[in-house]
């Protein structure tokens, strides 16, 4: 199964909105096949598998990281050609929460007489796809808000220079991230200071889908987004109110304009905004700031995961920006509680994750 | 020798201005005694064991962390006694830095015919004695900054609540922290505000020497600093104005006064404030805050180490106060670099090390 996780793995920023999902084939404590979810619209993980074998699958193990699918989506079910190439026993690490599947795949090859053995490295399997299991049950997309910031906590020094907080491993690290989401955000603040590309610099990746926070569309034309917007989906989010003759002109550089209904700040209702997200397939967000859009994100509830990367290095300042800002909490006992904390290091820097708890 | 170190730290707190150092004697294959330097003024580590050998340690090997003294200080030369008794070979962690002794006691040992080799885990030695080995030097006490974050940077709300930031396993490693060092700092921000008592909570230690800086002699009569020195030492740094009154009364409560000549913006100079401090023989502070005395502690290059307890919550808010204070840097190009980086976890916080190294 480990095995197999690390092939789902193989999958990642390719199969969205589709899991991530690998699979093996032992027969006789040989493998004789591998495969997983390559890319959305290709063949799931298990028919891969069961295509390439070095030699009959009759009565061989058959491990997967997901429940096997047993509905006609983009692709015929997997149940069918497991029961049809007489497969003996299915270890299956996470069900799928999908409605359309949720224990029928594996009802489906009990009763066509097949052993299957669920709950392998379960949680590693569910990890590996909680962007596709926090969609699946909520229809938003999965939010990963990260940040780089010094040991003393600030995103840029006083006078607002940012360059650069982190080491090179560490803004590889986020590379990877942005290729594990299909969506990216950030505020207009950001844009405004930064002129950021918030795409992906790794060789043969899909980038994902940049998304801007902008009630008036103060987006400027010559933006670096603005510019490349033929290239790499480029959407902005704007308030009702939002000038049209700006709307006609970023829309005729490519930009998308999405409308959206406000929230009682007069600034984009961001509960609203994720629920339209998502009816267009972003399943997951990395949202990178800046420390104003990550407060009010946070004050929604609407933050899954935080990824902070923790640079060694002190620059003081009191009015230096943190990471989160907006109006934040007045008790510390009303703080976000983050749990299943990790740490990686990243050369000199450390990654702290962890998901918040909200009460 | 890692038996020597570990006896060597059951004086942490007891020694200053002393190093800690343990010893161990093996003969035979077997541990015929142990010592450690309990408190200053007692027996050095290699005496108390010699004292007290389960068997005639003519002919045995002595490991000890620090290089044996020469000199007549407190107690008599340890050379003497290792000679005297026949010890066959010395084994040396860190060679000591104290121009007393410097290489001089290894060199009367081999003058008497006895094996020395040095530099065995040497590097764990001088860190157990990096006080110490600072003070020596340079003359000015060893700073260890220390403070206790969230995940976002904060160490308090926007409304100035801080408790807690930290869990009980991180306080108590902090009162570990205390007891390590002489003397404890905070600036007078933090009394006004918090009313703390900056003792050690560990029972039967020797509580630190509290030290506020404050200027202008607001430190109130009724703060709890005040009305507790008669039995914990407080020391008050104050400027040459400081009212004379007020200091007269906060010496009658027990509070020593010690005057300070100021910066060019006004406040305590600080690099002479150590001084101060250091030829009264207080060999390691742990600063404790406020992020405006931490500040200008970073500006001045006077942080030796930094010890950052970091809790796994978010809080957001732009207004509220982060670790490190005052004017910070221009440029993040700027920053103070931190290196030999360690993290330790307590219960659910993370407490990243780490020491200044300024260019
Ligand atoms: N080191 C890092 O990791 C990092 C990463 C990113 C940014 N940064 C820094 O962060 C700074 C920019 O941050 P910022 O806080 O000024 O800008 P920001 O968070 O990027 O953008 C804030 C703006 O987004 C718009 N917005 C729309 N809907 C919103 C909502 N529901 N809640 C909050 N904002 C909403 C608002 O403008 P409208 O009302 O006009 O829509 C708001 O002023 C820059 O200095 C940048 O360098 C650092
Ligand atoms: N969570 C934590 O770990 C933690 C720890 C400590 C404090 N805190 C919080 O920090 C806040 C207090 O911090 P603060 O920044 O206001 O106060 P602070 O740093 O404790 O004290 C600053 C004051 O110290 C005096 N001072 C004297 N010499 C100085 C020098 N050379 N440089 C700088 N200051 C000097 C100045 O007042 P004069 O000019 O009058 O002398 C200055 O205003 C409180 O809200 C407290 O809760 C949090």
């Amino acid at each position: 199964m480990a095995k197999a996780l690390a092939l789902a793995q193989k999958g990642d920023g390719r199969t969205s909105p589709n899991p991530m999902v690998g699979c093996v084939i032992v027969k006789n404590g040989q493998i004789i096949s591998e495969g997983y979810h390559e890319h959305v619209g290709g063949y799931h993980a298990e028919r891969n598998a069961l295509l390439h074998c070095a030699e009959d699958p009759a009565g061989a193990d058959l491990y997967v990281t997901l429940e096997p699918c047993c509905h006609t989506g983009r692709t015929p079910p997997c149940t069918d050609i497991i029961i049809e190439k007489n497969i003996a026993r299915v270890f299956v690490g996470a069900l799928d929460v999908n409605p359309k599947v949720a224990g029928k795949g594996v009802k489906q090859l009990r009763d066509a007489g097949i052993e299957v053995i669920t709950g392998i490295l379960e949680d590693q399997c569910r990890k590996c796809n909680e962007v596709f299991e926090y969609y699946m049950t909520t229809h938003l997309p999965f939010v990963d808000a990260k940040y780089a910031m010094t040991l003393d906590g600030k995103i840029a020094t006083v006078s607002g220079d940012s360059q650069w907080v982190s080491g090179e491993a560490s803004r590889q690290a986020v590379h990877r991230l942005r290729r594990h989401y299909k969506g990216i955000m950030c505020g207009i603040g950001t844009v405004l200071s930064d002129d950021p590309m918030l795409n992906c610099r790794i060789a043969n990746s899909i980038d994902p889908v940049r998304i801007v926070c902008d009630t008036h569309l103060r987006l400027p034309i010559d933006a670096a987004l603005v510019q490349t917007a033929s290239d790499i989906p480029m959407w902005v989010i704007a308030g009702p109110e939002a000038d049209p003759d700006k709307k006609s002109v970023l829309e005729d550089c490519g930009v998308q304009v999405i409308t959206c209904g406000l929230d009682k700040n007069g600034q984009i209702d961001l509960k609203q905004a994720l629920r339209i997200l998502a009816d267009r397939e972003i399943d997951g967000i990395l949202l990178e700031g800046g420390s104003t859009l990550m407060g009010a994100a946070f004050k929604a509830h609407l933050v899954n995961k935080v990824h902070a990367f923790i640079a060694p290095k002190v620059i003081g300042g009191s009015g230096a920006p943190s990471p989160v800002g907006g109006t934040g909490v007045e008790k510390m006992s009303q703080a976000v509680q983050l749990r299943k904390m990790t740490l990686t290091s990243y050369d000199r820097d450390f990654c702290i994750t962890g998901c918040p708890q909200y009460v």
